[in-house]
């Protein structure tokens, strides 16, 4: 055992960290929480916390990628079921997340190296599963040869950002609006 | 005459302060120019300001959509034609002001009132423009009367307000390969 004045075990570190980070960052937005307020949350050393996270924004973007990696991924069905089922879930996600993740966004603006991290940690991992999608429809011949994968996939994760930087609702309506309307670009 | 001190007369007032906030906003991003460094840079008094606008938002704006304003809207020729001149003069123009608009987007995720004036005095006129081109398409049956001219609108200024805000490039390549991904929709 090895408990130290009351802080949790070890082993359960991280976990605290994750969640003192996504609780924290939900409420205050990413540039008003410090280092200190993470580990005064999480109830955790400062080297337990550099031990695993080379920084803070390392430990907040996985504390978002953790919760955005809870969405089931399934490519059973047709495109237009699979990409709808997907984003319907992904925006039920981004209704609860969507407050931090556009301070994150926001943040990215002010500091190069944070929108680095931002883009190969956070947005790039989930445009990868979109794309990959469209990419296996493209492969079994749902969707036309010419499909332009990597501009649907802009097109799509560009709405709903935009969207939700500007305070607009995302909704299983717009899941469908958005699918039917880039999936006919094949037609 | 109504020359005072060297400061610039009563009508100049209101270009110059267009042009420093500008030019400010661009150098330094949108939070870290205030009122008064607005008022040194145009060399204008404060009264002059408030009498023109009621805010640094509103100034700012302002600024930028001048500038914006200045995309030739044609409208004849086919809409794919049409939308990707629009589009090609647009990412011109955004390749300038880029990282100033990124600073007001930024500035509008921690400031409700500011983003409601961004929606309404920037983002709206614009995106009605993009709309307008897609309506006439489908009055005179270029596009199909089903197509979703708001989903269209959200796809077009999402896709390049996401890859500005990620720091990637927008080029006329990309205004060619939008307008066609988004204009597919309707075969």
């Amino acid at each position: 055992m090895d408990k130290v004045l009351g802080r949790p075990r070890d082993d359960a570190a991280g976990p605290a960290l994750l969640s003192a980070a996504r609780r924290l960052v939900s409420e205050r937005g990413y540039q008003r929480v410090s280092i200190q307020n993470l580990l005064d949350e999480a109830g955790v050393g400062r080297q337990t916390l550099y031990r695993r996270w080379p920084s803070k924004a390392e430990l907040v973007l996985d504390a978002f990628l953790d919760s955005a990696g809870r969405i089931p991924a399934v490519t059973e069905g047709p495109i237009l079921e699979v990409l709808t089922r997907f984003l319907t879930h992904l925006f039920a996600n981004l209704n609860e997340d969507g407050p931090a993740l556009r301070s994150l966004m926001a943040s990215a603006q002010e500091d190069a190296k944070f929108l680095a991290s931002f883009r190969e940690r956070f947005l790039q991992p989930r445009a990868k599963i979109v794309k990959s999608f469209l990419e296996q429809a493209v492969k079994r011949r749902e969707l036309n040869e010419n499909f332009d994968v990597d501009t649907a996939s802009d097109m799509i994760h560009g709405a709903f950002w935009y969207r939700m930087l500007l305070g607009r609702p995302l909704d299983a309506a717009f899941a469908t609006k958005l699918t039917t309307a880039v999936l006919k670009v094949t037609e």
